[in-house]
């Protein structure tokens, strides 16, 4: 193996840290191999760099013996992350084992004839599937010798992110634009750590943080979505791994996620190829659709145009939590629904907001606007013949509906405002 | 068995009703027998009833291992519940299961030398352990058959029961205050049932269900806080359960539980004596201690006075979800403290905030106010050399700190403000 030095890597690097079965980071691109650093781009192409794996081959029945015997969290994944084999020990808010919710009666509105389910990621420590990326984070940063956790965020990932360093011990030093909203600036301080206001847009967060990293002001500071990103990434492999396993060790005829930089999606089909390759569930087609808002829907337009590429686009959406106008992984998400079969569409804001009140009244789950995205998507793409109505499908809701209220307050309220008596109450027609 | 008419007895009731392990319903006060009947005060005495059960003794490994291999919710203890033994299988939210998170770097804090754990209940499906108690008035609604669940709520039961009713495909009605906060009606109506604001008090609210629960207006309606009390009441008994599994079948020395109507710290207690009846514990003694907002503390008033009544007060606190003036097992509270070696403290609403930013700093667990309730408590107690702090010892969290973000919006906020360049960041004191 050839060993050039990446791009992004940074200071305090120990070489010796304990990854599990993590080998290597590998471009996505031209396949290049480093070493395990805090580096997040090919230092020959500027590729993408991702984990690959010395992963456990041969014996899948003793596999899913070990991962059954594990904790009710990611971590009974450990074989299969870039982790130690006693990350469970460690303090950390162990996210994940999220519940696959049959969704009966929401097939029934949506015309599925199929199993429906619904994989509810509110129900983590910090209510996203954020905690999954961010936990896997917060182990590479302990293994590279990282005392102060950081992000930029438009405020989910910050809360994450504080949170996490809070249980781990670590220092947390987050970065938000200035003008958030207080709620979600209430959230990522609440845990103790710094959160710092930029005068500037997501973009100006970001392109500092990245100036950040190569200063020593940022010394010691892991970024969990810049400079330990193929670590995070890794963390949306869990979605698949919990989808299969939920199902009794079988493939999903289909999956709709959501898109915002789109690497959720990409980390998903990486993870339900692992799955194929360690025998853990048998090789069969799959398919997987892309969900986005239309006010930010870069790929799903690349999709209908047919493209390879992705043209940027400035997001107007509700559904903030995927507004990525320029998502990182744009092509690699329109590679991965052409070939396994999928593809990629895109719902109205109005849409969103009525596909969050759909899934909430038939099924009890409060999702957050990226839920009423996929919900919405699933409901057009059968509509379009596109995706199938007879076979098993699993829709993703990735966060929770309390953190974006404003969506749905609107279009809710009371059915009826009454005096405190019966007359006035069967006034009302709400009456048996 | 006497069979008297229960009082609160209400229409369509099917006495053939398969309430699994539940035989009776039984007097608090004077022990009398009822049928299992949607009823809630005795009829000989007028005091509360509660569910008396056929328990599984004389084996408890089998029972153990039954419990293990049920689902990770509380219907692994369907055999010490009012509920049928196929209750998994029937939709619904299935709650419970929620971590009990070990919290060194909160003892170290506190000054706490032997284990203390945090049983965070902001877990469950609407993010609070109302879920608990809901779910089990949802299989006693379907075993008397009713098709409408109701409830008089403040908020957060209103938002629980419409999750509820909404996966179980029953219709809901709701009752509350007018005047609420628009989040908490959001959170109540998205489920797509009604909604109804009372022009009044929350003793309005209360008083005009009790009404309609006599009245054809109400006919087939399940209202889990009043007609199907007894059956709700008994959801709380599994925070106990969990919290003996999870410290492998072991008893805590202490816990510490807050105090709204005392409903939950009393099926805490009794869940735990249940606990060693079936041999599933070792039978020693543990300490329950009550915690309140000062500014809502009839129990901890009268705990201090030694008095056996407790007298009603008007709330004036942050603690909203705890603020109930007239706390109906305020007594049964008191008798529980003093017999088991506890007691009940109160902290003031700036404790509270307090107690809330601890825990998320140390713990990375963002809790409802009557999170900071039992935090802040278990301080003052460690202080008051009430609660042994070389002991183990469990503190609950009831709820998520999401739904009550006004409480420490004031003290949280951003470290700085700056301009995205290296020269701003330094200028705020946080670089490496």
């Amino acid at each position: 193996m050839s060993v050039p030095t990446a791009t992004g890597s940074a200071h305090h690097v120990t070489t010796t840290a304990d990854l599990g079965p993590a080998a290597a980071l590998s471009c996505r691109e031209c396949g290049e191999r480093f070493p395990l650093t805090p580096a997040f781009a090919c230092a020959s192409c500027f590729g993408p760099l991702e984990i690959a794996y010395d992963l456990p081959l041969g014996d899948p029945e003793g596999l899913r013996r070990r991962i059954a015997s594990g904790p009710a969290s990611i971590w009974r994944y450990a074989p299969l992350l870039p982790v130690p084999a006693d990350v469970a020990d460690k303090p950390n808010l162990n996210p994940g084992w999220t519940p696959l919710v049959r969704a009966d009666r929401l097939a029934a509105e949506l015309g599925v004839t199929g199993d429906l389910y619904v994989k509810d990621d509110s129900g983590n420590p910090t209510h996203s599937f954020k905690d999954r990326v961010v936990a896997n984070a917060v182990e590479a940063a302990r293994a590279f010798g990282f005392t102060t956790l950081s992000c930029s965020s438009t405020g989910n990932l910050a809360g994450a992110v504080g949170a996490a360093a809070a249980r781990a011990g670590l220092r947390s030093c987050v970065f938000i634009p200035h003008d958030l909203e207080q709620g979600k600036v209430v959230m990522a301080s609440v845990y103790g750590g710094d959160v710092v206001g930029i005068e500037g847009t997501y973009d100006d967060v970001n392109r500092f943080c990245s100036e950040l990293i190569g200063d020593p002001a940022g010394e010691g500071w892991g970024f969990v979505n810049v400079n330990l990103r193929p670590y995070y990434a890794e963390g949306s492999k869990t979605l698949a791994y919990e989808i299969c396993e939920q199902l009794g060790w079988r493939l999903p005829d289909q999956l709709v996620v959501p898109i915002a930089s789109g690497s959720q999606l990409t980390k998903i089909d990486k993870g339900l190829k692992e799955l194929i390759a360690t025998g853990l569930v048998e090789d069969r087609p799959y398919r997987i659709f892309g969900a986005q808002a239309t006010g930010c829907s870069p790929v799903s337009q690349a999709y209908k145009a047919g493209h390879d590429v992705v043209r940027p686009v400035r997001p107007d959406t509700i559904a903030k939590s995927l507004a990525i106008g320029n998502p990182a992984d744009g092509p690699y998400v329109l590679d991965i629904a052409r070939r396994t079969g999928g593809a990629v569409e895109d719902v109205s804001d109005e849409q969103v907001v009525d596909a969050i009140k759909l899934l909430a009244r038939t099924e009890g789950i409060f999702a957050e606007t990226a839920g009423g995205v996929t919900v919405g998507v699933t409901g057009k793409l059968i509509e379009a013949g596109l995706l199938d109505p007879s076979l098993t499908t699993v829709v993703l809701n990735t966060g929770d509906g309390l953190k974006t209220l404003d969506a749905v307050a609107p279009t809710t309220g009371p059915s009826a405002i009454i005096r405190p008596n019966l007359d006035s109450f069967r006034e009302a027609g709400l009456a048996s």
